[in-house]
């Protein structure tokens, strides 16, 4: 099928009923839209999300990302890098971290600062886990967008594409 | 954007055509729909499913909580009050259960049942892992609204703004 | 509310835009669609997700199951009768095994090969996870459809009525 630019799409509409055109703007966004909850704060899970996060906003979509709890953890300053597996794997964390190594496969913090870099993704840092955890915005990483609590998160999830969380 | 009231949009549009109006309802619910499956049992995610839950009520959301495997365990009298971190955390459970009755955070039971108070939350209990973990209905908290397999959730969700499980 | 076919709709928009009706199709999609993300490899997500995934085929829903992490490592042959519980509740799996077969309960290989013979299940393999565990395609099960990267799955993802990641 092909795809017709939405320009196009509202303006033939508006013929009808301009009130329809209006609606039509919310069904059909100029871009997709990905709402990521980050829960987790192990490698394996990080790896996931940035490398949905990145694909993404490559594919030009609108990527937010929102961390809460084990994954608000990890944007404190240095933590992404100490980042391990859950301890149902951890005996493999040593050769997981070779063998990225021997790919080049991006770290997740460079992940992070690539997909900002894109213009596309939005950092949400969950403001009752930083109470819960004692963790002040001085302490995390410059690119968090924003501190934010759980119905900014429902409030843009609700019109995104896809919501995933982990 | 101007939100315009559905039943205006119905009117304009039943001049063009009767059909589209019918389908017109189902791309715009009065209230916005948030599905959840409930797998974990540990007080982590507990907490981000119900806060994400109350939050949504809150807003005036229809929320959907479907229990399964050990989210259905914690549905038991009693249960939800012992959760604990899971393995990877499990040094951490003292020191995070400590700084949530210093904050007054609510528990997890006291936050599922303020959300059934808002009159917008369901909770329903996965049958099959009822009979897998041979739990009766006597057993569960009586805010459980119904006991349903997998089918009834997936009706549910087809239809909910956000899907997410935890 | 009654249920039109799509047939009818595009018929009667046409007579207003042709352009219009292209899009429409996006929107009123024959099938109800699931997507899922199986990152984990233990027994107690595989039993959950494909038991979403089985029910969903048998509701007539377009299911795409897409494995990376553990999960992929679980489409290796001979994985899935392998599969464990997660370190949290590792005493629990003798127990949970000797009741699954009590019941008679399909294992997660059964459950895989049987969605598949609906028609309705699509697999794919996760390229840049084969890469990190050293997985050749040889060595992976015959029910496989596709090696695919991150793109493939969000683009199918952005027009899924349900995206779940477990």
């Amino acid at each position: 099928m092909t795809q017709v630019p939405p320009q196009k799409i509202y303006n033939t509409v508006i013929t009808n009923s301009m009130v329809a055109t209006e609606r039509l703007e919310i069904f059909m966004p100029e871009k997709k839209k990905l709402a990521l909850i980050i829960h987790s704060g192990t490698i394996d899970k990080l790896l996931c999300a940035f490398t949905l996060g990145s694909t993404a906003a490559a594919m030009d979509m609108e990527v937010h990302l929102y961390f809460t709890f084990w994954g608000l953890n990890m944007l404190k300053k240095g933590a992404m890098e100490k980042a391990g597996l859950p301890a149902t794997y951890r005996q493999h964390e040593e050769m997981l971290k070779t063998k990225l190594k021997e790919m080049n496969y991006p770290t997740p913090y460079e992940m992070l600062k690539r997909m900002k870099a894109s213009g596309n993704v939005k950092i949400y840092a969950c403001s009752p886990t930083m109470e819960m955890f004692g963790v002040t915005r001085e302490t995390l990483i410059p690119e968090v967008d924003q501190i934010a609590g759980a119905a900014a998160f429902l409030d843009i999830a609700a019109d995104a594409d896809i919501t995933l969380l982990i």
